[in-house]
C-alpha cells in the first residue's frame, strides 16, 4: 500500500502536468464524482470479453479497456473465459455463438451495416451486457454508446437499445489545400502532413479517426471543394492510401474532391469534356487506379463550374453529363459521386437565391444511381440564419446531400461560441410541404420521403491542427452535434448538448444548467448581432471577418452586401416575392405563400423575401427601424449574459478552459459590439433616423468602422 | 488508503491516457526510477520557500512545486516559516535579509543580472540549499538548474555552483510571416496566433516562455528577416505587447524585424533614405511608439539588401548608415539593433563567400554602440559543413552576433534526425588565428577577445504548432542545445546530449548509451549522404528538399547547385584559393594557408576551397571518386546504423515516441539513399568512373531522380 501510495502521488503529476488542454474532445473519460452511480455501474460490470478479432474489435477492446479504467478509476480487465463469472460485457458480431446464445430473437437483419443492439441479460444471477452488430463497426459503435451512458452517469442495468443510422454516408468534407492551409478553416491548419506522407503515420490521424467513430461519422473528404488535382497524382494517391488505410479500422472511408479539368492538366488531354471518349477512359483509368490502391474509397466529391471552377458546361454539356462520367467510373468498384448543387454563373445576372434550383431542377432523374447532390442547407451561403434550400423536395428522383457547414466562416470563425445543432435542426425539421406526407427537409435526406436507399449528410469540418481541435472549445459540440444528428437527426439539440456538456466539461447540474442554456441561446444571440430579421451576407470581403454592409462596387455584384441588403431611403430587404426576384417560387405553393405574406412571413426571413419599409410595425410593435436597433443591441447584452453565465462555473471547471473561455467570450462581445455598431450607424445612413433613446449610442464613427482591416485573417482560401 | 489507491487507479487512466506526444519537452518531470537516488533527494529536500514575491518568483515557485511533484512522486510543499524544521530550499534575491544571512561572502556583483548561484548550507543540523541571485530572473534560472540536477539524478547533497551567462543577449529568431506560415518552418506553422491576439492569450504562448527560460534563452525575435512592414502598425504592435506581457515574467524580451522600407510603406514618405530627416523622424516616433507599449522592448532585427530586401544601399548609403539611424532611434530606451551581415547583391558577379566581408570589413568601427552585427555560422547559407564565416576576428570593433540555424532547412527538415549540437561546437571552436590568445570563433562572439560588453547568439528558430514543438522528437535537442551552448558554449555536446537524454527519455544506461551514440554521430552521418568532402549547396530548387545537384541556368547563378560544385571532366569542387575566387585570403595569414594547401586543408572542407581533379588520391589512399563514392554509400549504411541502435530501445522508451522515432529514421534512411543516389549518378557523368564494385548500384537511373518532384514541401517564404 505504501508503494501504492507512491505512485498515486507519481501519478498526480501527470493531473497537474497535463493540462485540460482539450485534446481530448469528449472522449476525456474523467473519473466519474458520482459514488453512488460509480458503485452501482461497477457492481454492473467486473469484466468484459471481445468475441473475434480485428483491427476494428481490437480498437472496441482498447476503448473499453481506457474508458472503463477512466470512467471506474480501477481496471476492468478483458476476460476470455467463456463461462466467467461475474457481471460482464460481451461484444461481437451476433453470428458468433456465444453473441447468438443469448440473442435468439433478435433480428440481425434490421440492423444493417453500421447497426447495433445493447442488451441486458440477466442469467443464472449474472449479468450480461451484450454489444451486438453484423459488422465489427457495428460493435465499435455499440462500445461508444456503452461508454457514453456511463460518461453521462445514465442508468444501464437494463438496456434495450436499438440503434441504426438514417443516413448512409455521414461525411465530414475538409476544404484542405496541399500546402495546408484550410479555405475557411480558423483551427489551425490542414492535420495532413502531406509532405511526411505516406510514410509517417501522425499520431493525430488515428486520434481523429476515433473521434468520428464515437460520433457514428463514417467518411471524409480530405480535399477542398475548389481542388487541385495533383491529389489525383501516384505521388499523392500514396499519401493517400496510407490514410485510408489508418482510417479503415474506425469505420471511415475516405473521398476526395476530383477537379473537373484534371485530364487536361495530369493527362495531357487537349479538352475535360464528359462526353469525349478519351475523358471518360482517363477517368476510368484513374477509379481503377485509386482503388487499386484504396478498394473501399468512397468516391469522388465535385464542385463544378462554380466560383470559377472547371465544369462541363466549358463544354456545353450539363452537370447531368459531369456526374455521370464520373459515377461511370467509380461504379465497378460500388463507389458515389457527389455532384455539389453550390453553382452560380459569373454571367446570370438573376437573384444567386435561385441559381442552383433554375440549373438541377431540371436535371432531376438524369442522374446515374451512384450520384448524389449535395445541397446547402440554405440558397446563399451558410449564413447565420437561411431558409431551407428550395432544392429540397424539388428532386424527387435523386438522392440529396445535406451540406452543412460546421466551420464558423459566417459565425465568428474560432472566437465566437455559437452552438450550430439548432441551427442545423432548423432546417432539417422545415416542413418543405412538398408532399402529402410531412416532408421536412431531414425525411427528404434521409430518404423516407422518396424512398432513396442512398443518402448522405456532410459537414465542412471545423477541424485543424490546434491542439484543442477546432480552436475554440465549444466549437467542438459542433463536431458532436453534426455527427450525432447524421446518424440520427430526431435527436433534439438540447440532449446533444447535454451529453456533450457532461462529457466535455463535468456531470454537475451547476455546470450542466448554465452551460446548457448558453449553448442554446448562442445561435440566436449571433443571429441578432449579426444578420437579424433575415439580413444576409453583410461580412467582410475574402475573409469573411466582421462587418462590411458597405461592401459594393466589386466586380460581382453578388459578392457584395449592397446585392443583399438592398438598404435605401425606403426601407430594407432583398424583394423575393412575385414583385421582385421571385424567389419564393422556387418553394412549394403553401411555402411559397407564407414566405411572400408580409403578414405571415416569420420576422426573421422577413429581410430575406421583403424590401420592408423602415416604419413598417413588426409584432413588437415597434417600427422595423427601432426593431433592427433593438435586435442588435439584444445581441450584444446577451452575450454579456453569456459572460455572466460562464463565470458563475469559476472552480467548477478546469482552471485552463475556463480562462480560455473567458477570454474568447470577452473577444466574442468585443466583436459583437462593432457587428452592431457598424450595421446600425450603416443603415442609418439610409434610414435617418436615431437609435432609440433608451439604447446607448456606439462608441465610435461610421467611419471608424468601416477603416477597420484585418490583414492575414485566417482561412483565406490560398493560390495554386 | 483504499480511497487513495482508487485515486491512484483513477490516475492511471491519465497515464494511459495522456500519451508522451511530446509536448512537455525536456520540462517532462517524470517520477524518478532510482529508489536509493530517490530517497536520498526526498531527505535532501523536505520542503521549500520562495524569499519574496514577483510574477517571476511565482513561476519559479510553481515550477518547483510541479517539479518535485513529479519527480519525487510525493508534494513538497512551499514552507513559509521562516523558522522551518527540516531540510529545505530557499530561492530569492541576495539582497533579501533571509538569504544574506547565509552568503555574507558572496559577492552579488559578480552575477550580474542573470546569474545565480546555489550553495548548500548545513547549519544547525539543517540542510539548506540557497538558490539566490540579484534579480528574480536569476533565480527562476536557479530553479530550473537545481531541477535539472535531479532530473538528470545528479547529486546535489553539497552544491556550490555559480552561473553566468557567457553571453549576454541569447535570442531565438522566428521566420514566422503574418499570415502563419513559416519560412523554412518544418514543424507546423507559426506559433503567433494573430487573428486571436491581442485578447487570447493561448496557454501554449506561456509554455513556449517557460520551455526557453528553462534553458537561459532571454529574447525572441517575433518575426521573419523578411520583414513584413505591418508588424509595425498600431493593431499588430497591440499583438506584440500582449506577447510581450505574457513572456517578460520568464525574462523573454521581445525583438521585431525592421521593413527597411517601412517609413515609405506605412509612413507615406517619398523615400527611405537614412539620411532623410523625415525618416530618421519616423523610426524616431515609431520606437517611441513601441517603448510606450513595451518598455523593455529588445529593439530590430534588420536584414537589408540582401536577397531583394529594401536597405540603405537602395539610397547610396551603407550598412552603417541604415544600423545606425535605427540605433539612434532606440537609444534612448536601450534598445538594440542587430543588423545581419548575410548580404549579397543580385549583380555582383563575384564568389558570393565573400561578399559579406567585402561589405562588412571596412564598417568596422563605424557602428553605434547599441549596433551588433549577426553573421552566419558559415560564409555560404547554414549548409550541412561549412567553414567558420571569414568575417568572425576581422571587425574587433564591432559585436558580431553568431546567427546559427537551428530548423534544419539544409539538413532534412523535420524527418532527418541531426543533433546539432556537435556542428554549433564545430564553429564555435574554430580557432581564427586572428589574435595572439586563443581567438576562437566562441571568444569573438562572447566578447572575451574584443572587450565587447554587448554580445549576443541567435538561432533560427524550429518551433511550430506541432504538439512535439520541432516536428521530429530529436529537433527538440537542438532548440535545447542552442540554449545551452548560448548560456556557455564551453558545454561539450555529450554532456548536453546526456542531459537531454535524461530529462526527455530515461536515466536508464540502457537508452543512454545507444541514443547518445546515435545523436553524437548524426550530423556527420547527414554530411556524408548529403554533402561530403566540403561539397554544398545541392539541394532541391526554391524548397530545398533533397538533392539537385544538377541545378543550373536559374536567373541568379548563385542560387544554382553547379555554381557551387563546379563538377567538370576534370574534377570537382570551388577553387577559393589565390588561382580561384581566393576567399581564402579573407581569413588570417595562418588559416588562409591551411586552407589553401591541397595537402594542409582539412578533407571536409577539400571541396570547398579545392577544384579536385578525380583521380587526387585521399588520405584512405583512394581517388577522389572512389572516397566521395565511400562517403555517400558510408553516410546511407550509418542511417541503417542508427536504426538499429534505436530499435534496442523496444520497451525502453513510450511506445509513442519509439513508434515515432521508428518510422522518421525509416524515411529518413529513404531520402538518404534518394541523396546518396542522385549526387553519385550526376557526378558520375562528369568523373566517368564506375561506382567501386564492393558497394551496391543504385535502384534507378539518374532520370529517376531528376524527375522527383516534392510540390507543396513545406518552410518557402509566402508571398505577401
Amino acid at each position: 500500500m505504501r508503494l501504492s501510495y507512491l505512485i498515486l502521488l507519481g501519478c498526480l503529476i501527470f493531473i497537474t502536468g497535463k493540462s485540460e488542454n482539450g485534446y481530448d474532445l469528449w472522449l476525456r473519460y474523467a473519473k466519474l464524482t458520482n459514488d453512488k452511480k460509480l458503485a452501482e455501474y461497477k457492481k454492473q460490470i467486473t469484466s468484459f470479453r471481445i468475441e473475434g478479432s480485428s483491427p476494428t474489435l481490437s480498437i472496441a477492446s482498447d476503448e473499453l479497456s481506457r474508458g472503463l479504467l477512466g470512467l471506474f478509476g480501477s481496471s476492468i480487465t478483458q476476460n476470455k473465459n467463456a463461462g466467467s463469472k461475474g457481471n460482464l460485457i460481451i461484444c461481437g458480431r451476433i453470428e458468433s455463438p456465444a453473441i447468438k446464445q443469448y440473442l435468439q430473437n433478435t433480428s440481425a437483419s434490421t440492423l444493417g451495416n453500421e447497426g447495433y443492439t445493447i442488451q441486458t441479460i440477466t442469467k443464472d444471477k449474472q449479468k450480461i451486457t451484450l454489444i451486438a452488430a453484423n459488422e465489427d463497426i457495428g460493435v465499435l459503435y455499440g462500445v461508444f454508446h456503452l461508454l457514453r451512458l456511463i460518461q453521462t452517469e445514465q442508468p444501464i442495468h437494463q438496456l434495450a437499445v436499438t440503434e441504426i443510422p438514417k443516413i448512409k454516408l455521414r461525411v465530414l468534407n475538409h476544404w484542405d489545400n496541399l500546402d495546408r492551409t484550410v479555405e475557411r478553416g480558423y483551427a489551425g491548419f490542414s492535420l495532413w502532413n502531406w509532405h511526411k506522407l505516406p510514410q509517417y503515420i501522425d499520431q493525430r490521424y488515428l486520434d481523429y479517426a476515433r473521434a468520428n467513430a464515437s460520433i457514428g461519422i463514417n467518411g471524409t473528404v480530405l480535399t477542398n471543394v475548389n481542388a487541385n488535382a495533383n491529389i489525383l497524382t501516384e505521388d499523392y494517391l500514396k499519401k493517400v492510401e496510407a490514410l485510408a488505410n489508418a482510417f479503415r479500422p474506425y469505420g471511415i472511408k475516405v473521398y476526395l474532391t476530383a477537379r473537373f479539368s484534371a485530364p487536361i492538366e495530369l493527362g495531357d488531354l487537349p479538352t475535360a469534356d464528359p462526353l469525349d471518349q478519351r475523358v471518360q477512359q482517363w477517368w476510368n483509368d484513374k477509379a481503377k487506379e485509386i482503388y487499386q490502391r484504396i478498394p473501399d474509397f468512397g468516391g469522388f466529391l465535385v464542385k463544378a463550374n462554380s466560383e470559377g471552377q472547371p465544369g462541363p458546361q466549358n463544354y456545353g454539356r450539363t452537370h447531368k453529363d459531369g456526374a455521370n462520367m464520373l459515377a461511370t467510373a467509380v461504379e465497378p468498384y460500388k463507389g458515389v459521386v457527389i455532384w455539389r448543387a453550390f453553382v452560380y454563373d459569373n454571367n446570370v445576372p438573376d437573384d444567386r437565391a435561385k441559381q442552383a434550383y433554375t440549373e438541377f431542377k431540371p436535371l432531376d432523374g438524369t442522374f446515374k444511381e451512384n450520384v448524389l447532390v449535395q445541397v446547402k442547407n440554405g440558397a446563399i451561403d451558410f449564413q447565420p440564419r437561411e431558409p431551407f434550400h428550395p432544392l429540397f423536395g424539388a428532386m424527387p428522383k435523386t438522392p440529396l446531400m445535406m451540406e452543412f457547414q460546421i466551420t464558423q466562416e459566417y459565425l465568428g470563425f474560432s472566437t465566437h461560441l455559437v452552438y450550430l445543432s439548432t441551427m442545423f435542426k432548423e432546417c432539417l425539421e422545415a416542413d418543405t410541404k412538398t408532399s402529402d406526407q410531412m416532408a421536412s427537409v431531414a425525411r427528404i435526406v434521409d430518404g423516407t420521403i422518396d424512398k432513396h436507399a442512398l443518402t448522405g449528410i456532410a459537414g465542412v469540418a471545423n477541424i485543424g491542427t490546434d491542439i484543442n481541435w477546432c480552436g475554440h472549445p465549444f466549437a467542438q459540440a459542433n463536431w458532436y452535434a453534426f455527427g450525432r444528428l447524421a446518424w440520427n437527426h430526431t435527436r433534439s439539440s438540447e440532449a446533444i448538448a447535454d451529453e456533450w456538456i457532461r462529457m466535455t466539461f463535468s456531470n454537475e447540474e451547476a455546470v450542466i444548467k448554465p452551460v446548457k442554456e448558453v449553448m442554446m441561446a448562442s445561435r440566436e444571440i449571433t443571429v441578432n448581432y449579426m444578420t437579424p430579421l433575415g439580413l444576409h451576407h453583410l461580412m467582410g470581403w475574402s475573409h469573411h471577418h466582421g462587418p462590411a454592409p458597405w461592401i459594393k462596387d466589386k466586380h460581382r455584384a453578388d459578392w457584395t452586401s449592397v446585392y443583399y441588403h438592398k438598404a435605401d431611403s425606403l426601407g430594407i430587404g432583398f424583394n423575393r416575392t412575385a414583385t421582385g426576384s421571385d424567389a419564393v417560387s422556387q418553394y412549394s405553393k403553401a411555402v411559397a405563400a407564407k414566405f411572400s405574406s408580409l403578414k405571415d412571413c416569420p420576422e426573421e426571413f422577413l429581410l430575406w423575401f421583403h424590401h420592408v419599409p423602415w416604419d413598417h410595425q413588426m409584432k413588437s410593435g415597434r417600427t422595423l427601424w427601432d426593431e433592427l436597433c433593438h435586435r442588435y443591441y439584444e445581441g450584444v447584452d446577451s452575450v454579456k449574459w453569456m459572460q455572466e453565465n460562464w463565470q458563475s462555473l469559476k472552480g467548477k471547471v478546469d482552471k485552463e478552459r475556463f480562462d480560455e473561455v473567458t477570454s474568447l467570450l470577452a473577444l466574442q462581445y468585443e466583436e459583437a459590439s462593432i457587428w452592431r455598431d457598424a450595421c446600425l450607424l450603416y443603415f442609418q445612413t439610409f434610414s435617418k433616423k436615431p437609435i432609440p433613446s433608451t439604447l446607448p449610442s456606439p462608441k465610435h464613427s461610421l467611419e471608424y468602422y468601416k477603416n477597420l482591416t484585418y490583414p492575414y485573417a485566417p482561412g483565406i482560401k490560398s493560390e495554386w
